[in-house]
């Protein structure tokens, strides 16, 4: 039997009904935008509408049932009882829908995201291959002509040099943040003309297999002033005590406030604007996170992002992202991509 | 005053929370991932974290606050009294989070999107320039080589044209769904190759000044069965009675019945399995649909698709997919790319 229906089941305290697509996928490999699956001790049915019937019938150890598009609707006159169902993706109309008939919804968080949180060995070995393949497209992206285009269609040579590479997809749309853009954590590849004496962040990943990567590194495009240089070694510094703190069992928010704690003792104090890192696997954001505001304890088999930044208003940003797997004494860096400080061209 | 927000006010009974990222965008042009918009009467403010901050500042007539990411914790301590939510975005335990304290959520659906189903000049002509971008992009596309590729190498070079014409971004990941895969209405581009004497689905469409396209069109990969054409045939004609049916005041059931009915007169009755089709603006799918579950109505502004398909289980597939914005006559066809049945290399 399915190694992780087992483990769900060993949580669940009444039937769950699993409608989150990417758990669907984690729990069968079913892929699909509107699926449920409702996990029972005794048996796992699935229901999916008309578009999804064929590859439905296609999955063994589940009992295949065809609902109409208004999924949890149908589903509302068909079952009935206490019935489980993940209250961090269902919308509360969603709720209410579910609710109209005989069933008693019960709202449940993360029982599937607590599984998906530490990987088997061939979930690690496809987040492995990203970060391989997002280390051959760092080397070729630094060899491209920075100043003087555009930052969106340095975004596209990057998606380009990914499927070169063998890449299935880009995991989302790259940030390429130059100059005053570059203190957006959150910047997009805009129309901006990169300069030349600027800092260019680069967020980018890609998936294979269903797996994500998700790396940062920031250039400069010549020579930049002393502050940029001094900011670049605090990030550096920031991110190697943030790994050096991490190791199962250690808590999110003190991995975090580790990193944190580099930035905050310099002259760069208080401009290290979001979390030290998110767990990454089949989404680019998952659990565990590490953070002023997390809750979770990191555990063996986990695979997280590390990217402390700094970020100057008006002026440039810095920030470094590697993807780790957290081991019992520690963790394991999956990127091989240089962290010195590199001026391109 | 922004007229968007004044056509807003106009169906509030209480201040409305609006936490959806594409209508926060909307109603303000603010992009981000965790943002909320509190309207009011006389007044509009801008919740958003440190990430989005600077961006937040720039925008007018709102009053902007900072908050932690933990954005409708941080809400939930900040306001009190009766405040509206949108039920069909907001999770179940967004909305738990949003009534911990002294807050009463009142669940309310649709009254942004109901706005944003009817497009204004200027959002129809960001949509004609995405159509335009998408009629270049499949003119070139059957000039490529198709038989003896993978079918995610199409849909690479579907993303490489679309860039060379000028998109801002491929809006979807590319269908390209050739011989048996055609047959799955939402198949994605595998690793299979496609071979002489098949149907090849090519469902795609950009982003061009934040709107999308979204065509379909069906080759085939020289010659076919008899079967196949007639098919095809049955799809155009369901197509041309689905717009013939089409004009302001039409309930979408009843325009979707008029081009199913094409369909269910001849032998592939019961092979059309999804709707008609769907609103396109910000996002790929939106306000109104066009289907036998559908409850809306078509107005003069609105921007749908019109695809119908058929699909032979295990063996081919057929949809054809045009955009077009609905005037009180009828529609007007924004997708100039040719429909006969063309044979690709």
């Amino acid at each position: 039997m399915n190694p992780r229906i087992e483990r769900l089941r060993e949580s669940l305290e009444e039937p769950l009904l699993v409608t989150n697509p990417t758990n669907v996928l984690y729990l069968f490999g079913f892929k699909s935008s509107n699926a449920a699956l409702l996990v029972e001790q005794e048996r796992v049915r699935l229901f999916t509408d008309f578009r999804y019937a064929e590859a439905a019938r296609a999955i063994d150890e589940v009992e295949f049932e065809e609902t109409k598009r208004s999924l949890l609707w149908d589903l509302a006159g068909r079952l009935s009882g206490r019935i489980g169902f993940e209250a961090d993706y269902v919308s509360y109309s969603g709720y209410e829908t579910l609710g109209v008939g005989a069933v008693e919804p019960v709202p449940r968080r993360g029982l599937v995201e607590r599984l998906r949180a530490v990987k088997d060995e061939q979930e690690l070995a496809a987040i492995k291959r990203a970060c391989e393949i997002t280390d051959r497209m760092f080397e070729r992206l630094v060899d491209e002509t920075f100043v003087g285009r555009r930052e969106r269609d340095v975004a596209w040579t990057i998606g380009q040099l990914f499927n070169e590479e063998g890449a299935d997809q880009v995991a989302f749309e790259s940030i390429v943040a130059s100059g005053p853009n570059a203190a957006r954590p959150h910047a997009r590849a805009t129309e901006r003309e990169i300069r030349p004496g600027e800092t260019v962040v680069i967020d980018t990943g890609c998936f294979i297999d269903g797996y994500a990567s998700d790396y940062t590194r920031t250039f400069v495009t010549g020579p930049v002033d002393g502050v940029i240089k001094e900011a670049y070694a605090v990030v550096l510094a920031a991110q190697q005590a943030g790994i050096d703190a991490m190791r199962s069992g250690i808590a999110g928010v003190d991995a975090d406030a580790a990193a944190r704690r580099v930035v905050d003792e310099t002259s760069f104090a208080g401009t290290f604007g979001h979390g030290l890192g998110h767990g990454l696997g089949l989404e680019v954001h998952e659990a565990p996170r590490m953070s002023t505001e997390s809750t979770d304890t990191l555990a063996s088999g986990n695979v997280v992002t590390v990217e402390p930044g700094i970020y100057l208003e008006g002026r440039a940003g810095i920030r470094i992202e590697d993807n780790v797997v957290v081991v019992n004494s520690g963790v394991e860096n999956y990127t091989g991509f240089r962290k010195d400080l590199i001026a391109v061209d």
